[in-house]
């Protein structure tokens, strides 16, 4: 008599959520999570598990009984690495006051929205992106407003024009991908000088998802990282920035991340934190801190096993006539769009069920994205041309539609 | 030029972030957290860390390399764990496919309002309740309807009458919290039904935090835990739990929680991980798999404890004619109302400076909390005499306002 229907349940539950159509990158996870023999090239995330003496740090605050709770901003000397670590690689200092741990870099995410937005808000997202940028906010009532990339003459960049001309009275915040997921493109510095110009003269606010910024592939070899909104903002103005332990260090799996924010928001960053999770494990934050004061040389042999593998997959997939793509400067995905590809979810279910290479459906990453393909290469080299001989195979038989 | 004051930074942000209110039990930590000497009773947590069982296996999931995203919904061992232990405490079967892992129970929490409700939706708290109930909702852009409990003849008791009456044609939940944090009372299960039968009456949901039901102290001695919904609801109705591994089992500081609703929902409970955190560490849930399946002795001796702990506070608190309370039944707080006291935020500030004790303010837990404090009694009884005596000698002296 009580037992009600699943259309009863779903009816009274709040309807953005029975609408929100899932993410296609999960679709793909569930189809083929755990079959036997399947290459994942699906998501953000290498083949190598965390560096031993990350885990150890952490292991070692479970044993020295780190199991309480704690400093909801993060404990003290994660944001000291955290500072340091900034130092090291922005050449400029950014106090240990100016970050905030995060359960996740998703968390970062959803954290830097909830502070900046909510219900009729507008928040301009260039795509395609990341779908984890329009579902939160789509969760907080904010509506995410795409502003397509140019993707002309083989390279993608940002359309500024259209990302300005989207502006309204309702608009908050401008989100910044560089180096992009799914596309690996990197915003070149005028075009960040751009955004940033605009966006105080706006009063607006920039959030800046520079997660990849390692993994950065110049031609001339020179710099170690992407150029940053860390290279020409002021700390306290309109720039927020969402970042994660995840890529560099092989902790996808962990699920802590870092908000860095103007200082005076300090309090209101506080709160969401402890409404969201009320803090992070401390004995995972050892590991974090482990990660950045010891972690150079396993993130700099990530970067450069990502760049060889790219050449690698890059020259690989430049075989096949139906494929076009830009060669990536950055993160570690080729978004590749494929000749006669219209229903991308399709297609990687099929690549899945038929091929057991696991990829990720452009059309999930919003608009301009149908049509591509994303295969994540951070991987074993061998499994990357295994993968992309499966793939080979498959595109001369498949009829795609 | 572009450094901008703190008040144009908050200026800038969303307006209900930048005006809620601080929750008192973390100021009163931030006020005292490492203080030399300091008895910390401000939070629901015990003074002994993670058994070592626990641990161990969080420390072996690490070693063998789980670092790797996981399910959003859990990993299958914990959830089918989750599915066992109920089975054990509810003497009914709750299928796996019931549970779905969350990054703390207060993640929990807020993935169940995310779930039900958004702007301009109504839920109804009684209270004194927990802070980081409405705190969220009020994030969500959703209204806490509080309603108030009665404390008559020394008696806390749900106020079904003002419940019932406070439903309007946008509210769209009750949260019901039993045992109750701070209070320590527990609903009667014909209170339960009475909720439960309104509920379905009205098309609406019941949110039920039993975090604390083994924390259950009966007259008879009897039963192992309070009355809970699962003794009277259907598993396919509108009634969705938020739980917690933080409490039974010591494990305040790893973030682990778990939700309990209809299968129907989780796809959408899925997209709401998702975008929240990507799910939950699974290295942790080995831990949270050895906490459900070799952790009775310890959530047993932890119950005794307090128990033993109730008695010996109650006792002692009871010598002290300004002081007025309810002994618990449940949970592991004594809730006491002190004679002259009228801002509780201002005591707990001065009790942490001038008798070196952290209490919470009753203030925060809203309607009906002011003039009382809230005292965590899961701690070494040496430690709660020497609070208890610090606190006495404050009292004589203080003059409160």
């Amino acid at each position: 008599m009580t037992h009600l229907t699943a259309d009863d349940l779903l009816g009274s539950i709040k309807d953005t959520q029975r609408n929100e159509p899932d993410s296609g990158i999960i679709v793909a996870v569930n189809r083929g999570f755990g079959k036997p023999g399947l290459i994942p090239l699906w998501t953000g995330e290498g083949h190598l598990p965390t560096p031993d003496f990350i885990c150890k740090a952490a292991a070692e605050g479970l044993r020295n009984g780190e199991t309480f709770y704690t400093w909801q901003r993060g404990i003290p000397r994660l944001r000291e690495a955290l500072s340091r670590y900034h130092e090291k690689h922005f050449s400029r200092p950014v106090p240990a006051d100016n970050f905030f741990v995060t359960g996740s870099g998703m968390q970062a995410i959803q954290t830097v929205i909830q502070l900046l937005a909510g219900q009729g808000d507008e928040i301009i997202v260039p795509t395609p992106a990341w779908p984890n940028y329009s579902g939160p906010m789509r969760m907080a009532g904010v509506t995410p407003v795409a502003a397509p990339m140019r993707f002309e003459n083989g390279h993608w960049r940002l359309d500024l024009q259209r990302i300005f001309e989207s502006v309204t009275d309702r608009t908050k915040a401008i989100c910044i991908n560089s180096p992009s997921n799914p596309i690996g493109c990197v915003v070149p510095l005028e075009d960040l000088q751009d955004v940033l110009g605009f966006a105080r003269k706006r009063g607006l606010w920039i959030i800046a998802d520079e997660v990849y910024s390692r993994f950065y592939y110049p031609d001339n070899g020179q710099l170690s990282r992407a150029p940053s909104f860390l290279d020409i903002c002021d700390l306290d103005e309109r720039v927020i920035f969402a970042n994660t332990f995840s890529k560099n260090w092989a902790m996808t799996g962990w699920r802590v991340g870092w908000v860095q924010a103007p200082v005076a928001l300090g309090g209101a960053l506080e709160r969401i934190i402890q409404y969201n999770t009320s803090g992070t494990a401390a004995f995972m934050q050892r590991g974090c801190v482990a990660a950045l004061e010891q972690g150079e040389a396993f993130a700099d042999a990530q970067v450069r096993q990502a760049r060889e593998n790219r050449d690698l997959v890059c020259e690989a997939l430049s075989a096949f006539p139906q494929l076009r793509f830009e060669v990536p400067k950055g993160a570690f995905y080729l978004f590749f769009a494929v000749e006669g590809l219209s229903n991308s979810l399709d297609a990687v279910v099929r690549i899945i069920d038929e091929a057991n290479v696991g990829l990720a459906p452009g059309g999930t990453f919003g608009e301009g994205g149908e049509g591509f393909l994303r295969m994540c290469y951070l991987r074993d080299p061998a499994q990357l041309k295994e993968a992309i001989e499966r793939l080979g195979n498959w595109l001369s038989d498949a009829r795609l539609t």
